[in-house]
Formats: C-alpha cells, structure tokens, sequence
C-alpha cells in the first residue's frame, strides 16, 4: 500500500490506536479518536472524568516522543477486504490548541456538547504504511 | 473494570491490537486475531504472504519481551457504550505451538481452511486493565 493511500484510509477511520512506550521501553496501548490537519493527527483527552490511572500516554510521550498509530478495518467473515493503516512518528504535548479543538469538534457530535479543553497529543507523521488484504 | 471484567470483554474481541518496542523503545502496532488460554495469548504469523516488512512484531519481542495488547468497542453515535480492555505481559516466540493452532482453528473459519504453520506469539498476561463509558 502507498504512502499516499495508508494516510487516505488512516484519514477515514473514526477510531485509533496509540502506542507509546516509557523511557524502559514499556509499550502502552489506548484507543482514541483523532482528527488529521496535514501530516499530524491531534488528539484530546477527554472531557470526561478518567476512571483509571490514565494520561500515561502523555507522560510516555514527554518521556519518549516515538509513537505509532494505527486504523484497522477488521470483518470476521471475510480476510480479503482486511485493511490497516498505520503512522509512525514524533508526539508533542500541547496544553492546549485551538486547532485541535476546531477540528475534533468538526468530526465528533459528542465533542460539538462538551468540547475537550485538557490537553492535546499531537502527533507528527514521519511515515504511513499499510496493508490490505 | 475489575481485572476479571477486563479479561472477559477481551476475550470476547474478534480483533486485537498488539504493540511492542524495539530494544531502543520505539513502538510498533500491529492487528492480530487471537485465542486466549488462560491469561496466555496466542496469535500466528498469517499463512498469506505479507506484503509488509513485516515479522517486525517477532523481533521487537526477542529484543525487548514487554507488550500492551488492546481491545476494543467504539461507536461513533453513543460513546456510552465505548469499552477498552488492555493486556499488559510478556511475549515469547515460539517455532511453533500446537496447542494455539488448535485454538486459533476453533475460533477463527479461515485457519480451518488454512491453518497457520509459522512462528506463534505467545503472550503471558500479567495484569488486566480496562474502561468503559
């Protein structure tokens, strides 16, 4: 798969994975939803209260800005139309963006009720990569 | 979510994601199907040739056994009823495995008209973690 059409099929999913691992090398793993502006996918932490330890993620990105993420496209009954689409690259955390803010908002219902005001993972993509069945 | 809870739902996952780091800690993200036995996950190298650099997944393992698998049920119009479970352990290659092939067939139509005859991933869990909304 091009570049060009991982970033495409990327760019349609609704949800991602984010791999992060701390300054041991410790993988992590989340879900997250995500918005593309260019070549770096912004994420929020959500307006909800956390029940679990979390914003790991955000401490394994200060401790070691390498992340991957990935979109799948996964049907049981048939392997042939299997597609993955994955993006390597650098995170920064940001306090806030309003960049950020605009275009979750423009892709999410939920947030357009209670937009994300923590703060951002942004992630610039050094690479896309993929594979379909 | 209890750990018990988190291992149920994962269990109950078609699809899962599974991340690991290179010796130097930079993480790679991959989906896999799986069959759990235990709190040990099982996942093959897929009998179609991979058209990706892949087995990446194999070495990062050797190189460094630390692993996050994620599941996970996300829909876009109800984040209500959006979960994760995650799998934090260690993973071991193995040559082959029996015992997965066995249940990987069970679970999964497509390995009983090809079953997979390649490395296995084996991944013994250690703790069990997860979210719902």
């Amino acid at each position: 798969m091009s570049p060009e059409e991982a970033r495409e099929r990327f760019a349609s999913a609704r949800v991602a994975r984010l791999a992060t691992a701390d300054a041991d090398g410790v993988p992590h793993i989340v879900p997250l939803v995500f918005a593309l502006d260019g070549d770096t996918i912004y994420s929020a932490v959500d307006p909800k209260p956390k029940q679990t330890t979390d914003l790991k993620r955000l401490r394994n990105v200060i401790a070691n800005p390498r992340v991957a993420l990935l979109a799948d496209h996964y049907v049981d009954d048939d392997w042939d139309v299997i597609w993955w689409a994955r993006a390597d690259g650098s995170g920064r955390v940001l306090e806030s963006s309003a960049r950020a803010v605009e275009l979750l908002c423009e892709r999410y219902a939920q947030y357009r009720d209670t937009a994300p005001d923590g703060p951002v993972l942004a992630v610039d993509v050094r690479r896309w990569s993929g594979w379909h069945g």
